[in-house]
């Protein structure tokens, strides 16, 4: 195993131009940017497990603002902030006078005279995530041009309507540390799929970030899904493009079994169409309650008639050695624990339960990775420095 | 007066296992370590007033799940973790996905990652707070043994449906600094009585965790209520135990003239019946609104019933020397003030109203306390060091 | 520029006895002590510009009461407190037990046992807000003399039904910034006027605010407003003191053109009518949601009346030389942007509207000012140790 040193070593021999860049898409980092944030990660991970404190801020806000519900991703963006010695900040809309028609322009200076970080989360509208995410980014630089920031904010996508790069990096880190290194995953079949789920309106950023990310380094990615489920054609294309790129390849199929036959990794989950989602956002921004409900027994009558996308200890078998290692964002949909019937066989989930926890583990590390990348030139050097410095984190 | 360095020699003589149990019921604690955390508790309270640093962490999370209305507990909590140099990350239940259908069991790990405690307060359901709390804990354990979790949080007791052990502790914390040491504890007459108030359905955890409590250090405790309102039967057995394990008494008596007779210390407080409860747990899981705005009209005719269970200035002057010392959880109902006839007389509130502040300002020490003594093997070793370091808290 | 060895020389020259009282109204501080904050603030400023920490606590909570939504003095509050090393907590009296009947004595005490600062925001109730803050501070004032608490925690007005003393002081930061130093304000013409705006019930407190501070520096201020836009009679009285005492000049007039007219800073702001503010304070204590209909229906008819308060460019070219510095709390109802007819033309506001950025950037320095005046008797000997140690806030 590498020492922390050598670690250091090698994300300093790393090309980047991270902190000139916001984290809002993965397909916008080069591969070594991406390189970096799996690495600082790593570091940062065994650095806190050496107890060695990572507090790179004396002081400083880190600011979320999280526009639809979420637990694993605030604790991970709160985890991220603390290791890193930021404070935490929540722009609550419902507290704030956001909704009295304040400008995203000027609610995005007010609140970051003394901010290091703005994290979002925005996936409730297609087509406004991650615009409203480069609108605030705008901002922040025309602030800090002009003299009202003494600092310009990293900004980084807690999840949007085209991407959740937070999720699909830990993905990978987790995919890195199991299988050995990057260089391993290479020609490994991933099989992206759609699952049934007895819920509606799931956002489409994690399928969509799976296979944006994963065929950026030679793996062999295969998307399935139910006809009428598709995601955004543009990253469709993105993903091919990627694996042509990478030496990896990228294909669709219409079958669960054709996905999972001979797949190193699996990732069934549920997602809403594409077109639905478009049609929701439209019924949302005309808030229209009995449209809402009229779409959402629609579109559950439909993923009804897909059931069998199941991960069952059947459909396991198909895969390589029946061995494909399960990955999921959580919460999964557990046929018999937390639904029905929905996304995969009880047995196949409590088999790989621990590994999604670990798969989860690995995104405060990733979230602080892209802080740093984000804020300094050459992380290596801080890192380094906290390295040498060793003040324990806990006495 | 002793000074710090003796406080914490004699911690260091106490033997305590508390590193290796969470905190969830008093009389799971042995003697050793209810004292381990007394001392501990009085020791940073100490540090603190003479302006010492007693941040332990440089770092980390310490997270609160309030399923309960809390001020006192909520800023007790927050300040606990901040004179230790945690960050307080609140899981709202509301804001995030726990109403979704996500387990305990995966729950419990994703908050925890970069967390060194976790905080509960779940009273609502009789059968269900320390149960949940326990079901947390396996989590934990779980989750560090398979390495997913870096480190095992530390587990308080922020008010459950058996034991308020936070309240408790500091109500102790109070009674030795009021009364000079423990040692002159002994033999002193507690009368734990309850107290009429106009409102309905208060936990029966202040009553039980006292009784469970005081009995363990020699004192001479009186239970007393009106016929129907008994505490859980085994928590009043766990008292009755105490009391002859530790050279007590424990006895129960029907008339708060009784055991306010000869007291030396009385603790007058509404609560509501133990069947009560068990009926309102009931039609609270039905989510039965309609039976439950019943359970407690008959709830409130029946306290009706029992006015007369009021601390009044002649009910006072049956007391030791008429000077008992008051006490009360807060916020009391106090007549002619906050309800029109309640707990307590005005006056008699009023003369001890600095005492009851007193008590209550123990909590932040004791939680911080209990933390100390469940992560650290030698928490004497760790204040010696703080104490010799002498960072101030405030330049 | 002043070197910050220059402006700490200057802080320690002023006669202070700010650590003796709250910052609830800026009438109550002495030019002196409001002078201290203005150059603390600065200080504090160019040292994060320096990446020099300023952090004089190492632990410590600063707890907020927002009785009212807030984006701005919210985040600056934080930021404050962030900047001196405080933890945020933040009372919300509806997760609280506060609804259920404790008194503001106890709370005040509940809250404090580790609090170095206290802000509140209160300004719905006309008569309520700054009496409310002061009954905390006596509460906080008893708890320390008793020895419940073991510092008295430092009280900031965050906004009250009389004054906004953290929004006029960095209102006067920035003119200060603006115009070169305070010197330069003597003479200078501001017109704080009336402004029409589609919404109703904006608190009296900025303009109060604003008429109360800026005559305490020989400053030539005009008010104007409607007939029947008075603001409370008692503050119009302390203005019109202030400025005869410091050589400048309060004056009242009728119309937007008069008091634009050779203005050098407007700041043209929508407020209710006293009266009105009055009526709604009753009908708000009294719950009467009809009547609130009522009366905002009346009151924005009213307002409709005064729709040419207005500044437009056209009112612009009246100030001196056509040049005035706008001035705005934020947000401004912007004609065409935020609303279709508001206070000011968007033309204006665009080109002011980083100067508006830069007024508001000042409040957080401006807080944290605040809070080291009351905490410290001698905030210039706690500044240069801080530019002594010049510890890095980034590293």
């Amino acid at each position: 195993m590498k020492t922390i040193v050598e670690l250091i070593q090698e994300i300093g021999a790393l090309k980047s131009k991270a902190h000139e860049k916001d984290f809002l898409l993965t397909w916008e980092q080069t591969p070594d940017e991406l390189e970096q944030v799996l690495k600082v990660a790593e570091a940062l991970k065994r650095m806190r497990g050496d107890n060695i404190s990572t507090k790179v801020f004396r002081s400083g806000l880190g600011v979320s603002i999280f526009r639809d519900n979420s637990t694993r991703t605030r604790f991970s963006y709160a985890s991220a902030l603390n290791l890193l010695g930021l404070a935490q900040q929540d722009l609550d809309e419902g507290k704030s006078q956001i909704a009295h028609g304040e400008t995203v322009r000027e609610t995005a200076n007010m609140i970051s005279f003394c901010a290091d970080v703005i994290g979002i989360r925005d996936d409730m509208f297609l087509g406004a995530g991650n615009a409203y995410m480069r609108e605030v980014g705008a901002a922040l630089d025309d602030g800090f041009a002009q003299g009202v920031l003494p600092q310009r904010p990293a900004l980084v996508n807690l999840q949007c309507d085209i991407d959740h790069p937070t999720q699909s990096m830990a993905d990978l880190a987790w995919l890195q540390e199991h299988f050995g290194s990057l260089d391993k995953l290479r020609g490994k079949k991933l099989a992206m799929t759609w699952a049934y789920s007895p819920s509606y309106g799931k956002p489409l950023s994690v399928p969509q970030g799976i296979i944006g990310l994963m065929t950026r380094f030679g793996m062999d990615v295969t998307l399935a899904h139910p006809q009428g489920y598709d995601l955004i054609p543009e990253v469709v294309e993105v993903a091919a493009r990627n694996a042509a790129a990478s030496g990896g390849r990228f294909h669709q199929v219409k079958t669960m079994e054709e996905a999972f036959a001979g797949a190193d990794i699996v990732y069934p989950k549920s997602w809403a169409p594409y077109k639905v989602m478009q049609t929701r956002t439209e019924l949302l921004r005309a808030d229209d309650r009995d449209g809402l409900k009229a779409l959402e027994k629609q579109c559950l009558a439909l993923n009804a008639g897909h059931k069998h996308w199941h991960c069952t200890e059947d459909m396991m078998r198909l895969t390589s050695g029946g061995q494909a290692l399960y990955m999921h964002c959580l919460p999964a949909d557990i046929s018999g624990v937390s639904c029905p019937e929905g996304e995969v066989q009880d047995s196949v989930f409590e088999r790989y339960r621990i590994a999604t926890y670990k798969e989860a583990s690995w995104k405060p590390y990733v979230i602080a990775a892209m802080i740093l990348a984000r804020k300094f030139t050459d992380p290596a050097r801080i890192l380094a420095r906290l390295l040498e410095e060793a003040k324990p984190r806990v006495k």
